[in-house]
């Protein structure tokens, strides 16, 4: 910290992303990355006659991926924001959306607290029971601005839609703000809701299902007058926000849509076939929706199951938070890898015979 | 602007980027741009295997890229911060760095009130002559945060290292931040003083110099201590926020200084051309040291050449501030840019013979 720093910054509290180690090739399974390649369209894209337009400004109002996000989800473009990854929208609406306070669920995204105490917003939070759930009421008639993760981060736990409408509807001086970054891989998105519910901001990312968390892409959908205030803030921040190469990659990742529905197919059966396999482990997973799955048992505290896969070349996620650090997070990645996670954990527990793929 | 929104940014003003009309092909020499395309080395990076990571995020650190910038400015990579466009850093600037207020030039970037204002900090200007020059003795011994572009933003007109140290020195308990967006068509960089002098801090970008404005990549150079206080801040907001293939393209940017020191020298050439050959149609010019010229006639208000080039096929800027509404900025292109500009401004103002090289 340097002897310039304004004071309401000294205590600051930054995130903490998950580590990417170089000492050696890791099975990477410790921030919920697809392990797919992006589509063909994709890499023709980003390949194409866009990079010898790169001495010129992007678009800042990205047009073309503004439209094809538009109508990918049944909106019109004033429906819609794009930003250099999810968690630059997620900064915006803490800083801006959150007038009289916010409250998330007491296990969530670890990035929220993190925000709020930058933008000094009050916040407070859901509890969770043993099973790391919370109750949808908790976030009724709150008084405050809402931020649900829906699939829930760590956790994978999904609301339904008719449970986000309720919350909705019973704030309705107050945003809900829906991160639906893990939404594709088996939940019910709250996009519908857009319509019929002035205050709901759903926020996404082409980081999971689709394969570029490398190009840093999200975006919102919601009233126009939601959109407008984020479009405010990018325009007094940041304007040339989205380079014109992630632009190019999001247009034709939206064409390929096919491509990333399989892989978001294939990423659900090998969950529930990793489900299987840790449980024969004697496992407990949190019933996630999500592109990982959350595990505990009650042979190796959650700290030393990390290190010890960690050593074997696994990587998963470990969080040290009371309610969390009993558990390990695990990414989904392909079926090899995920063959290889329930092997090398068998091995550690002295329970090589116990997984039936083996 | 939503009923939700804080408010705080009620009022909020944002910046107003220059034009980019689609309505048909322009000459564009509104936006400061290079009218060179990367050099190949950076289309080869940009094309090649990083594409097919794109499904794993990005080093949020930048280790390749901070490596090679700290080495082509003679620092440690502890002295360097990139992010995704110089605007971001300039953001995290007012936001972190100004605790006792703020003072740039009259003229300048017109982003600097806007990020004062949207921070809350306390701004005051530099006031410029006739020939929109400030004195430098306006920044010495101000007892709040300087920050310069140099050249000057819209102007071109640059001061001496030896002015900015002055400067510097004078301000030992506030930080002096020299943009320095324009500075490799010709002023002197304040880059050598960082080791000397622990509150400069150096802000630049691949966007002009570097033919990357696409790309979106600026970046910081200043002590270990103020750097850290910048990654504090990305780590608080958006740890990823340098996608893969800007990344790539950065170091490749920087292997090809021989092509980028090339096309900074034609501009040169360039603008000293169009100089003459505005001055032989009765213009006066700033003595710009950027990629721009600033430059005004008795014969036609700002605004009128503005609309009548715009007319004719060609984008210049004009803006609507007090002090600059007698001059229109150009941006520098190819030399056959700056005949069609030169020739269309003849035929506007009849003065058709007085180009010599036409």
């Amino acid at each position: 910290m340097s002897r310039f720093l304004a004071k309401r910054y000294e205590a600051l509290e930054p995130y903490t992303p998950g580590e990417q180690p170089r000492d050696q090739q890791y099975i990477k399974l410790n921030t919920n990355e697809s392990p797919y390649p992006p589509s063909d369209g994709v890499l023709a894209a980003v390949r194409g006659a866009e990079a010898e337009l790169l001495n010129r400004y992007p678009d800042p109002d990205a047009r073309a991926l503004t439209a094809a996000l538009a109508d990918r989800y049944g909106l019109a473009p004033e429906n819609v924001f794009v930003s250099n990854g999810s968690d630059d929208i997620l900064n915006f609406c803490f800083m801006a959306l959150c007038p009289d306070g916010v409250r998330f669920p007491e296990v969530s995204y670890g990035f929220y607290p993190v925000y709020a105490n930058l933008h000094r917003v009050a916040w407070d939070t859901a509890p969770v029971n043993e099973g790391l759930a919370f109750a949808p009421g908790a976030f009724c008639r709150i008084g405050k601005t809402a931020v649900l993760a829906n699939p829930n981060a760590q956790t994978g736990i999904a609301l339904a839609r008719a449970e986000i409408a309720a919350i909705a509807a019973s704030n309705p001086d107050h945003p809900v703000i829906v991160d639906e970054a893990y939404v594709d891989f088996g939940a019910e998105s709250a996009v519908p809701l857009v319509r019929e519910y002035g205050n709901v901001l759903v926020v996404q990312t082409f980081s999971k299902s689709r394969c570029l968390a490398g190009a840093r892409l999200g975006f919102a959908l919601g009233s126009a007058d939601l959109i407008a205030d984020l479009r405010r803030l990018q325009y007094a921040t940041n304007p040339y926000n989205l380079n014109r190469l992630t632009q190019a990659a999001g247009v034709a990742a939206l064409a390929d849509q096919a491509y990333y529905d399989d892989r978001a197919r294939e990423i659900q059966a090998t969950r529930e076939e990793t489900r299987r396999g840790l449980e024969a482990l004697g496992f407990t997973c949190t019933p996630s929706l999500a592109n990982f799955l959350l595990a505990r048992t009650p042979d190796m505290a959650g700290g030393e199951l990390y290190r010890r896969l960690k050593a074997r070349g696994i990587l998963v996620r470990h969080f040290s938070d009371e309610k969390l650090e009993d558990w390990v997070r695990i990414t989904i990645g392909t079926p090899l890898q995920m063959e290889a996670l329930l092997r090398e954990t068998a091995a550690l527990l002295g329970r090589e015979g116990a997984i039936p793929c083996e």
